[in-house]
Order: structure tokens, then sequence, then C-alpha cells
């Protein structure tokens, strides 16, 4: 099969996390006879030193040309006085609404091999599997108006949500839930914000037509303690925008580093895919980076993308296997293991077993 | 000395672990000679049934005019379907705008006797001590605009921050690290939303006037995830209202169980205390309520409202006393622990200890 992958390496060490998952693209084309092509495009903190904006015209039609958008990460502490709309993370947020993937879709899973890794007992977080979809291209993100006056030293930003948005998003947590444990944990502060109102509501009336799924709401504040208490407990958890993005990082806890974490945007244009950590600029180029996040990234992309899900499988065992033979990034060298891996070598292991 | 206490039990578990919060007052208020009166007044849900309302004026006016005003919890299952502005969580939001505590103080301790009980490792949480210092009048909880249209299928919310109201609670929290490990970290999302470089930016500027405290800055979604990982490393942690609310939940983690989580909202007219745990509708009235975090409660009336540290300090040494002993209601009958004790009986423990 034929697939065009738009890579969008961006800052610090998505370069590096990057080229590995590249690496194990390739090795799955080779080995299946596809014809996987790869072009790269500048995004953040790098577009913006090279073109003077986060997201250049060329990057856009790339991406919008490709078959799947690979991002590594965005993000550069040079920035950091300089506006959100002006910031790396400006490009990142445009591309989202460029390509129009409105759920994003982010696995949880306790991998046995790190058991021992997470602060978290043992016996709480074995076999965990909770799928988070968060809502991408709303709420405060994206709201309008917005603005920080500093002559008056007044800032606003706006959470918005239209019933529309909620239910495409929503129907996609329902039909995830529906292809596994059937339970569907609907996040919000519906006792305090409007829009969650909204999104209680609108999941309320979408259950009927899916009768097998038993739908839960939480409170977020409650969920962030339950999420560690019970994980165990969760299948699918679908919630907004900034709800998702502190859960999902919240759940990093679980695998024991955000390095593990891998995601998919679907339901756009183009997908999109990114693992959930950051561009970590303090370890950037120095071969510290776990590309483990990033290559079960492309896992998602054979998933989503290609429909090849035996492959995606392959990936997801050889990392498996690789953490089971003891290999250790620094982010995941906890409970008595030692960092003895460097971000190539991590990635030549998952080669090696494939 | 006189203290004048306004006691709003609320829903739920708070009229039981309100009850034992004044017994633990009205013991202190003997042993020295203190003159200590209560006077009851309604809000949330059980307004809302006898009055029609939230928050009756009588309600405001015993507050205004009391010393303190100590709450048990507020919400109630049987006005969910009501919109915000209607909801027993209505009247907890007005009380606070009422009483004007801008700084809502909430301590996470680790307590020795309950290390087994937390799902994280024991090594992990020994010795936490962490001070959160959430704004409580500002953000999403008050901003407008703010609506639900149900024909339009609308929904919004402001997030609105002026720079005085930053000030106000980050001097506060400075000045709470002075006393403490001299570390503050504030807490945003200022990668994308304007109100959080507000934040930043404003903490930035005050910094100079306390050159005797480091100051860290964490995306929220970044916090979500090292307050578990590495929670030993926290002092005061500084942040806006719903980010507050979130990350003091998670703190729970720590503890083992909300039911042990105290709070107190001071810097207005009138200190409002409140347990941060909710009215947990599915066991009240059965006596298996944890009476701990309103009794903690209780110990922050006596340093923040009277003055009378030595005290406040003897209630929590027989908390951790008879923590010790061995008496668990069932939110911390967790790491091999039965529940052996009720509501009534653990708050006697706590006298019996004093
Ligand atoms: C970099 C940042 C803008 C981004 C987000 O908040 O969405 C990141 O935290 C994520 O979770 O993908
Ligand atoms: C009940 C609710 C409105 C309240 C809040 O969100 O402030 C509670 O969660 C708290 O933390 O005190």
């Amino acid at each position: 099969m034929k697939l065009n992958i738009a890579i969008l390496a961006g800052d610090g060490i998505g370069p590096e996390v990057t080229g590995e998952a590249v690496k194990v693209l390739k090795a799955i084309a080779t080995a299946g006879g596809h014809d996987f092509t790869f072009t790269e495009a500048l995004i953040g903190g790098v577009a913006i030193t090279a073109e003077g904006t986060p997201l250049p015209q060329r990057t856009i039609d790339i991406s919008l040309a490709a078959d799947a958008v690979l991002l590594g990460a965005v993000g550069d502490n040079k920035f950091n006085s300089l506006t959100p709309d002006k910031r790396p993370e400006a490009g990142l947020l445009a591309i989202r609404q460029h390509l129009g993937g409105f759920a994003n879709l982010r696995p949880c899973l306790a991998f046995s091999a790190l058991s021992n890794n997470s602060v978290l007992k043992p016996e709480v977080i074995e076999g965990v599997d909770i799928l988070f979809v968060r809502e991408l291209l709303g709420g405060l993100y994206f709201g309008q108006p917005r603005s920080w006056d500093k002559e008056t030293g007044l800032a606003i930003n706006t959470m918005v949500y239209t019933k529309p948005e909620v239910e495409r998003v929503a129907h996609i947590g329902f039909q995830l839930a529906q292809k596994r444990k059937k339970k569907l944990t609907q996040v919000d502060k519906a006792n305090v914000l409007e829009c969650s109102q909204l999104w209680r509501a609108t999941v309320e009336e979408l259950k009927p037509q899916y009768p097998d799924v038993t739908v839960e709401h939480q409170l977020v504040d409650s969920m962030a303690i339950l999420l560690m208490n019970q994980p165990k407990t969760y299948d699918v958890v679908l919630t907004e925008n900034l709800f998702g993005d502190i859960l999902s990082d919240e759940s990093g806890v679980i695998t024991g580093s955000l390095g593990m974490l891998p995601s998919a945007t679907i339901g756009g244009k183009v997908n999109l895919y990114e693992p959930v950590h950051g561009s970590a600029p303090d370890i950037a180029g120095q071969g510290k980076a776990n590309p483990l996040g990033a290559i079960l990234t492309a896992a998602m992309v054979l998933r989503h993308s290609a429909g090849l899900e035996q492959e995606a499988l392959a990936i997801e065992k050889a990392v498996n296997a690789v953490l089971a033979q003891g290999h250790r990034t620094a982010d995941i060298a906890k409970g008595g293991a030692t960092a003895n891996t460097s971000t190539t070598q991590m990635g030549q292991y998952v080669l090696d077993e494939l």
C-alpha cells in the first residue's frame, strides 16, 4: 500500500524521537512491500527561527497533501516571553485546526515490564487500559474573545462549545467504547460551568443510540483523584480539550513516563499523530529522549491511516519485548533500573525485534 | 478569647462531619476558657428545599456577622438537572463572593500512619508537606459572559483575571512560602492561555520583593504528573481557581483520601473554612463519613481566625495519634486496614486524645 507521511519533527527532542519512528515505519514498509514516502516540513520554534512564523504555508500545504502527519514536539524556552499567538505552540494549535481532526485519542496502557517504574503500586496499575478521547479543536484553546492587555492588566480567555462539536466527538467516544469494554466516562465540571452542562446533556442525549455502552459522568476534580486511585475501572474517557490535556498527562503516572504515551487525532481532513510528551529542551540533542512514545505513535499511524492493524500490533509487541529485555532510557530507568540505552539504541532494539 | 462561628453544614455528609468539628472546637473552648458561639444557617440543597434558594439572605447576614464561617459540604444529585446558577453549588460560590476571601489554602500532608493507605508507594509520599494556594474568586467560576442556550446549542464560559486579582493572592503565596520551605511553584497554561501569561508575568514581577523565595513555573498538564511523581519537591503551589480545584483534589491521592483534607479561605471580610471533600450523597446519614477533614479544618479556624496556634497543633497531633491507634473510617481503610470506626466514634477518639 501507498502512504505519504508528512514529518513535522519540530523542537527539542522532536527530531530525535521522530527519527526513530520513521526508521520503524520504513522497516514495516520494506517488510510488507509497502510504499511509504516521507516529506519533512518545519513547525514550532525551528520554523520561527527559519521563517519567522511557527507554521509556514509550505508546512500547511505539505500536511494537507499527506495521508498522515507525524509530529514530534513543539516548544522552546527561547520564545517564552512571546504572547501565545506568536509562540511555537501557536504552530501546533494552527496545524491542528488546518487538519481538522477533533478527536484526539490517547491510549494509556500499563506495560508489565514497567510495573515497578510507576510511583503507583504495581497492583493498582496492572492491566490498566484506558483510552482518552480528548476534544482537540474547541474550548479555551481556541475560544474568542481572548486577550491580555498589559496596560489595563486584564486577561481574558473564552471556553466555548457548540452542540455539534460535542456530538461529533462523543459519537467517536461511544463507538470506540463499543469496540472495547463498553464503558464511557465523560468528564466535566457540570456543577459550575455551562459548557460542561452542554457536554453532559449532549452525551445523555446520544446514550440511547448506544444501548450497549455504560455511561458514567465524573467531575474533573474527582476524576483527577479517581484516575490514580482506581485506573483499572476506566475504559474510554471522553472530555473537552483542556481537561483532556491535564488528565491524559496525569495518566503518564501509570506508565511511569510521559515518554511512553502516543496519540492520534482523527475525524478531520488528515489524521495527525503526535506523542503526548513535550519538546523537553533540557535533554534535547543528548540522545537521552525516549523514542517509544513516538514509535507507538507510528503504530497508531498504521492502525488509523493505513488499516495495517497487524503491523501496528507488531510494533506494540516489539516495544513490550524491548522493555522486557530491560532496555531503559533515563525517563523509565526507575524502580532499581538504570538508564542503559540511548534514543537511537532504543530505536534499534525495536527494529531488531520487528 | 471570644469567637463567633457560623456553621453552614450544608448537604450530604456535611452535617455529620461538621458536627464532629464543632464538638472538637467546644472541647478546645472549655479547656482554654474561651468563649466560642456557634450559629447555624442553611446553604446548598437543604436551603433550596427549605427556602427556594441555595443561599438565603439570613445565611449571608449570619456569615458576615461571624468571626469565621465553617462550612460542611454542598451538592445534591436531586438538583443535577438545574443550570449552574440554580444548583446547590451556586450557594457555595455566592457565599465565597460575599465573604470575599480570595486565597484558599489547602494543605496536603502525608500522615505517616496512612502511608500504606495511598496508591502511591510509601517512599514517594513520606514527609510530603504541600500547601496549595488556590485563587478562589476569579477565573472560569465567575467570569462573564456565561451561558448555555438550549435552542442554539451554544455554551460559553469566560476565564478572566485582572492583575490586582493575581497580585493579592500571589503576595499571600510568597508570604506563606517565606514561613515554610521558601519555594513557590506557580502553575498555569502559559503556552496557550493569555490569562496564564498574566499570571506568570505578575508572579515574575513580584519575585524581587521576596528574594529569599525560589520561584518555579509549571504548566498545569505537567504539574498533574509531577505532583504524583515527585510530591516531596513541592512547598507552596500557587494557581488559579480551576487548576487549584483539580490539583488539590488530585493531592488527595497522597493522603489516600479526600476525607483527610482541610481548607481555609483568607483575605476577605470573614474567613471561610471548608473540608475539601464533597457532600458524598451515597454515604450520607450512614455514619460512614470521615470527620477528620472537617476536624482539621477546625484546627485551621483556630490558627487563622483565633491565633490559637498551639490549640491547632494539638488537634493535628490528636488526629495523628488517632490514626496511629488504627482507627479507620471506610475511606481510609486500605492497605490491609478495615473500616472499624464510625463518624461519631472517630470524632470521639479525637476528643479523647485532646
Ligand atoms: C504544547 C501544548 C500546546 C499541547 C496542548 O496543550 O495541547 C500539549 O500539552 C499536548 O498535550 O499536546
Ligand atoms: C463544589 C464545587 C463548586 C467546589 C469547587 O469547585 O470549588 C469544590 O469542588 C471545591 O473544591 O471546593
